[in-house]
């Protein structure tokens, strides 16, 4: 039982699984709003009383209407609201004292709006809260629980969709509808759906949690425009979909597209790049359209996970074999050839025209049994994790028969799962039918299956990554951490750290960087130098010099105390007043320039980020980023998934790089932005990668500390 | 009329359009190709005489048979083969004797198969050309006119699409039924289908030929695994496609996909590239998928190009209007903001929730008569090239009504398309039927409308681009290509150029490359670098030194004598014997590196690139490359599309390149390609980009000689 203020919250159970329901605003008025969602709870047959409220018809329908929920004599547990809005905060507190536990508010005219709106939902919510009620809306569609014990279908959406495992969250109440109708065609059974509308009081994270611990849930697809309470989103996500797959579709990801869902104004590349370290922090399986959506949930609701991305495909038409090969290499499958062992039971079955390595190309004239011999020989080759059957029926086939081979070949391993697509219309209905019903999903065309079969080989591989540890220095003994959180704390909110907190700051966390010394007059500059070792890079150090390259305010190379006494001469000149110093340091040579830094994103929290370093390379933006905490497993791979990554084995005459030092320095990294909570901002860049066994060497550095201020919630 | 080797070739004419038709294997065994086809022929209502020819029955359905093609007493136009691959050759035998013009030759057992199969093709062919016939196939689903005056379904395929303007030929039969299928589904008119199977004789470039000049046919899609001819391919398509547009999906993209399509085992990598250039010089619309190809034809066959890339979007429903002005987005379109005087016009339709910018949200409660009245202001507004409209039926509307008014507003504009969405079931197949008879396509979701849009605009602005002239250097008159040929000729086939003549081709052109001198002495070049004046470049040329840097035979920033000597006995001391000499050029520097090259692709013919340089951005790989000969619109864009492009605007602090004498660099290549049959391979790598007005320089460059083999060409 949740307290909230003192007051006992209601579970989300009284708003799926009510007793009884009051729909305030049923109307005898047919198309009307309170006419047709009235109508849909009777027709999808509730469990309980529904009872209509209206201020002067004695029936609606042919069901006693009531004048007021008070007036009603027994208990009711949901209220669905549906009067216009200046009535909906009447409604509510009459609701509150009647001791109904949940709302749907359908009713419009709320915080969607501005000023007036805006007032009248932060009042609802106070009523709402004021009886530990829990309330769907205002402004939205509805739910639907299609629980057969429940049978609850309180929108206005003309479809009730089948039952299944399903769960379907919609910030779009008018693409809800669509998308339970496109489910419906599929064939994709719904637990529940919820239309969120202005998400007032129960937001999407709400029902994540819910259904999290319902039984009857195995999947959850998202339509989001935004994730509201980024970091409870993250924490629920990565708790639960390595159990429960979570597909989402979030939109807005372009700047007209942020333009359209809100007014945002933040940077997109950076508000884009946050979600893509939210979505692989949590394994949410993110999908770029709702078709993908659909395509990725058929899937997920009807076979098993593969074990790996090693694809087998038998079809008995090479275009399409082609086709399917093409789309799953290009989406990051493999389509290896089969063992030899495979190869030769599939050649005694095949005509000396066929091909047996893969896609295995029956040809035309291959029969069911064919078909379903050569399927399960490249479902039991131990190179395969999953396999995609392809059939265009020839003529007269029996294609029926093709399928429910196929359904029956699926059905003997646990663990591969197999998809079909059947093309041309010869026969494929029925055809549809039986592999719907025997849980094989079936695309249209074999791109939209490969498509599907990568995001889920993806997040299968997630599942597995979830598994690996926080990553940790290896001598956190040596970590000094109350040292470098004074040097933060001797900085003023929002600001820079000095050079010298600095080097506090990267020693206390035993990370290396370049020997460096701050002079403030030309001939302490040489000297510096001469105490360094040539040669030496020299760097004004000045306000508002954020960029030093830009402004020529680095000196690689110098080689003399004359060199290092002209450039100081010159940065005097050049930046006047501004300068306040000119720091000294050792140059160090490397072909492998790397940045590592941290920023604290106000949606989703403290972000790490590895990108190659070198002016080039930042014009070609080659960053990979990650919300933190790092695991092992973002350690090994971040690296990796860097477009130039071949840099750090070597490259063309280049030693290769220090990568085990590198990973330190994640680490190092990783455990100081868990330490020390007022790290905003980090930028060690560049990072001087050495070869093997001679480490990394951070030779610039930037710290800022956090400006105190926190993001704004809205659950 | 044609003539081949003495013998005159049939137009195709007598193959889409032949007076009478003999099968020969027309069978009376239900579901057997032979039967099939035979009652295709006659079901589709072929207007003329169809002669079964079966060597033993008298009749075939209810008609008179032949024991032989020399038996049928008429003349016969058009022969269907579909026999034992082993009787095939003598059908094809006696089929010339008979006069027969054309041959449709279904059975396998040829080409595909290989040894014998390869030779009885080889004869098949020589049997043809021998008689003047024209052959579709061996190993071929057939052929389908819809001309109502001809009415033939020449194909054991099981659908006759609706006539239409859309031409289509399928180098997979299999798939080639499930596309007319769906084509048929989708409501895309098809005005002729060829499967061209095995392609002995016919090929895709001849269908392209004939649709280049057939009046019913304004749309051509391809399935291709293969261009045949791809010289032969480019010439044609780049001809034809400004006016009547080519779609094309090629498979084996990825090399799993290749090796199942062909044995190729070319550097896949090189073979995109070719592709690509050849997909850019031809403006074909080469799509990634099935589905895309229907997206795209539905678009083409039944609405205007637009003029230009900007997008209005107008929906009843938030959601979807953000999905598809994510889509546009990130397609390249542009979903502009709408003029002040459309959004006050708008604005007073409107109730004060709706948006007017763009996507103009017109929300639920928006009527059929308000929808037209908003899409029309938006088509009208200058800003907009083409409009989206999105429709969710609310509740009991007249979406049939809507969809209607889309259809008239969408006639009312003869040069900005219109396509449509219409989501969830509630009226929507009414409204679909209306879509259809008005020819505005119409998408499940908005991503495939959008995406199928942007495809369209890309060709749009290619019909433009095409007009571009060949882009020629300014002063032509300066370049002495006799002097460059006899480079070339004074180099062995199939080897590189010396840096003399290297010297000798490029100042030919008006190329400026840094003066360099070649030294044979380690005093020498001291000598030599004296007079070129300090810094100096040394460059070891070496037998097989291919990739300099790699093996440092480069070493930049020489400053004295001293140094230089110093370099030049390094690398007598690593190089020995191999070392021919070394190179000593005057150091330039600028931050902007280019490489500029060209190289002889066997399928698709000279291909010139422009690329970022440096080693870092080679890793990187970022160059765009374009078919010669290059056009002044080639010219312009080619840098822009490189990823790296704001480097050459001034990037932190470098100052911005000299566009126009690369340009000029480009111009002066593109003629040398020209004049120069000679040149195999061209690689100017790196070229120094200097400040506007300074020019560039080419730093090192390597030309080779062609080998003089010609590439193998089927068709």
């Amino acid at each position: 039982m949740l307290v909230w203020n003192g007051v006992v919250v209601m579970s989300l159970d009284f708003l799926f699984r009510p007793r009884s329901i009051a729909v305030i605003g049923a109307s005898r008025t047919a198309g009307s709003v309170g006419s047709i969602l009235f109508q849909n709870l009777l027709v999808s047959g509730f469990n309980g009383p529904v009872y209509p409220v209206h201020p002067t018809a004695s029936h609606i329908g042919s069901v006693a209407a009531y004048p007021s929920v008070s007036a009603i004599t027994g208990d009711v547990d949901l209220a669905v609201i549906v009067v216009p809005s200046r009535h909906v905060l009447q409604a509510a507190r009459s609701c509150g004292e009647k001791g109904v536990k949940a709302l749907i508010v359908i009713s419009a005219g709320f915080g969607e709006l501005q000023g007036e709106g805006k007032r009248r939902e932060a009042e609802l919510l106070t009523i709402v809260r004021h009886y530990g009620m829990r309330m769907v809306g205002p402004n939205c569609l509805g739910i639907i629980n299609t629980d057969p014990n429940v049978a609850l279908n309180a929108t206005f959406a003309p479809t009730w969709p089948p039952r299944g495992q399903v769960a379907f969250s919609s910030q779009s109440g008018a693409l809800g509808v669509a998308i339970i109708d496109k489910a419906t065609e599929l064939g994709i059974g719904i637990s529940q759906f919820v239309s969120v509308g202005n998400k007032a009081d129960i937001t999407g994270n709400d029902l994540l949690e819910y259904w999290e611990n319902a039984s009857d849930t195995q999947v959850v697809l998202l339509y989001l425009e935004s994730f509201g309470d980024s970091k409870r989103f993250s924490d629920i996500s990565r708790r639960m979909s390595p159990n429960k797959p979570i597909v989402a579709v979030k939109s807005g990801r372009t700047a007209a597209g942020a333009r359209a869902a809100t007014s945002h104004t933040g940077s997109l590349a950076g508000a884009e790049r946050a979600v893509e370290a939210l979505v692989q922090h949590t394994g949410m399986i993110r999908v770029d359209t709702v078709e993908e959506l659909f395509d990725t949930a058929m899937l997920l609701a009807n076979q098993p996970l593969p074990g790996g991305a090693r694809i087998g495909i038998v079809t008995n038409a090479g275009g399409p074999g082609i086709l399917a090969t093409d789309a799953c290499v290009s989406q990051g499958l493999e389509v290896p050839t089969l063992s030899a062992a495979t190869q030769s039971a599939l050649a005694s079955l095949l005509p000396p025209e066929a091909s047996v390595t893969n896609p295995v190309d029956m040809i035309a004239v291959a029969g069911p049994d064919t078909i379903a011999a050569c399927l399960r020989l490249v479902l039991q080759d131990p190179n395969i994790d999953a396999a995609i059957a392809l059939y265009v029926p020839p003529g007269l086939a029996d294609t029926e028969r093709v399928a429910k081979n196929i359904v029956q070949v699926s059905d003997e391993f646990e663990s591969k799962p197999v998809l079909s697509c059947f093309m041309g219309a010869h026969g494929v209905p029925e055809a549809l039918r039986s592999l719907k019903l025997g849980h094989v999903p079936s695309y249209a065309f074999p791109e939209a299956g490969a498509r599907a079969l990568a995001r889920v080989v993806r997040y299968a591989r997630f599942r597995e990554e979830v598994k690996s540890p926080i990553a940790r220095p290896d001598r956190a003994s040596s970590i000094d951490a109350p040292r470098a959180a004074a040097a933060f704390e001797a900085t003023p909110a929002g600001e820079w750290l000095s050079p010298d907190a600095v080097a506090v700051v990267l020693k206390a966390y035993g990370i290396h960087q370049a020997p460096t010394m701050t002079a403030h007059t030309a001939s302490q500059a040489a000297q510096y130098a001469n105490q360094l070792g040539f040669p030496v890079v020299c760097k004004a150090l000045a306000q508002n010099l954020v960029h030093k390259t830009d402004e020529r305010g680095v000196m690689l190379g110098l080689r003399s105390t004359a060199d290092v006494e002209a450039v100081v001469d010159d940065f005097s000149a050049r930046f006047g007043s501004r300068l306040t110093g000119v720091s000294i340091q050792q140059m160090v040579h490397s072909d492998i320039e790397v940045l590592v830094g941290t920023t604290v994103d106000p949606e989703v929290g403290t972000m790490v980020v590895l990108g190659l370093g070198g002016i080039l390379v930042e014009l070609l933006n080659d960053v990979v980023v990650r919300l933190h905490p790092l695991t092992e497993w973002d350690v090994a791979e971040m690296p990796k998934n860097l477009r130039g990554a071949k840099l750090f084995s070597g490259y063309r005459g280049s030693p290769p790089g220090d990568m085990e030092a590198l990973s330190d320095v994640l680490r190092r990294i990783n455990q100081l932005v868990a330490d020390q909570p007022l790290c905003g901002e980090l930028d060690l860049n560049p990072i001087k990668v050495l070869p093997p066994g001679k480490g990394v060497v951070v030779v610039d550095a930037r710290i800022r500390r956090h400006t105190g201020k926190s993001a704004p919630l809205d659950g």
